[in-house]
């Protein structure tokens, strides 16, 4: 495995490569030329080569990927062939969203708890997960920890929440507060930012001529 | 404005500094520093100066960037110096907590109508707005036409309703369904493939020395 050199850019792609795969798998197609796959992804055959390059050299020319290899290959870098347990901190029309995500479940990240400030949600079942007191986190996390705490709180909240999840043991933080945390350097975090794609489909919009 | 050269990089960064010139405008600052900027948001001094250069020669040496100037500055690039409407098409749990997010608002972004197929949803009020039964999208986004489509609809109905939208003279389509839609050229799409952040995560997970 040389994914020790891989390029942030071609990590940010990886996800779109496992889905196309994916795809790919459920048709029933074995393999796959970096010309065929360039058509449907709509990305040029030699950045596609250059991409899957790092993965070693199963792309034989003339004969094509191996799909279902590469995509195993990729989910392992991805760390995607051992599962992810979740604790979703916030239990508004967005926890809620995310924890009836099908999506998920499909590539083994799995909701094991939830947590809420607010009395009316506390006890309510959630598919089939009791919310738990966001007062008891702690607590409930040490006894049962989880892999990735996803934090859909108020930006206000988020910081406070984010400490307390690492001092429950959490190493993974999924944030989608409109803020940036800070956190130790043994802790990894991603932000999604939903405003920050909504200026980007802005920008294309007033830029058409060169989306 | 020498936006017609910026790079995708840039422009996928551009939000952050928005973003973080926008807390420092609410926190009085006038000027800011390369090096300054460049602590706060843990990017290099050099790489804010060349980001930042494709919008003119405002920062000045020594001096530091006005930062009121910057933020109308990128925000124009942006596209965000005029307003932008709204339809979000699926009233889910997703599609509820993007009707009630605040950021949207303060940017400009503002919701004007919601559709759904659900007859228990349809007629429904919220935050102010009926949702409209989704067969009626096209005659009622003709009368009452938006900047932008908000795809919050399962996976197998979001290329018919974005076929729907496109018809009815939507040129912009922000996508939260877990495909690609195949658009023709002159509409511009945003997708949010939470999966792939999500995979992210798990990456930077497994690859904690080099996060």
């Amino acid at each position: 495995m040389t994914d020790q050199k891989i390029s942030i850019a071609v990590i940010r792609r990886l996800p779109r490569y496992y889905r196309y795969l994916n795809i790919l798998i459920e048709e029933g197609t074995d393999r796959i030329s970096s010309a065929e796959l360039s058509h449907r992804m709509n990305v040029t055959a030699s950045q596609i080569r250059q991409d899957l390059n790092h993965f070693g050299g199963f792309g034989q020319q003339g004969y094509g990927y191996n799909v279902k290899y590469l995509h195993s290959e990729i989910g392992k870098v991805l760390g995607l062939d051992k599962g992810h347990s979740m604790a979703i901190i916030g239990i508004g029309n967005f926890g809620k969203a995310l924890a009836r995500n099908k999506d998920f479940a499909s590539n083994d990240f799995y909701v094991k708890s939830m947590f809420d400030s607010d009395p009316s949600v506390i006890g309510r079942e959630i598919s089939g997960i009791t919310v738990q007191d966001a007062a008891d986190l702690i607590t409930a996390l040490k006894e049962d920890p989880v892999d990735i705490a996803v934090l859909t709180v108020p930006k206000d909240a988020a910081a406070t929440l984010a400490d307390l999840v690492i001092e429950a043991g959490v190493k993974a933080i999924w944030n989608f507060a409109h803020c940036e945390l800070e956190v130790p350097d043994d802790i990894v975090v991603e932000n999604v930012y939903l405003i920050d794609s909504l200026m980007r489909l802005s920008y294309k919009d007033s830029h058409r001529s060169h989306k």
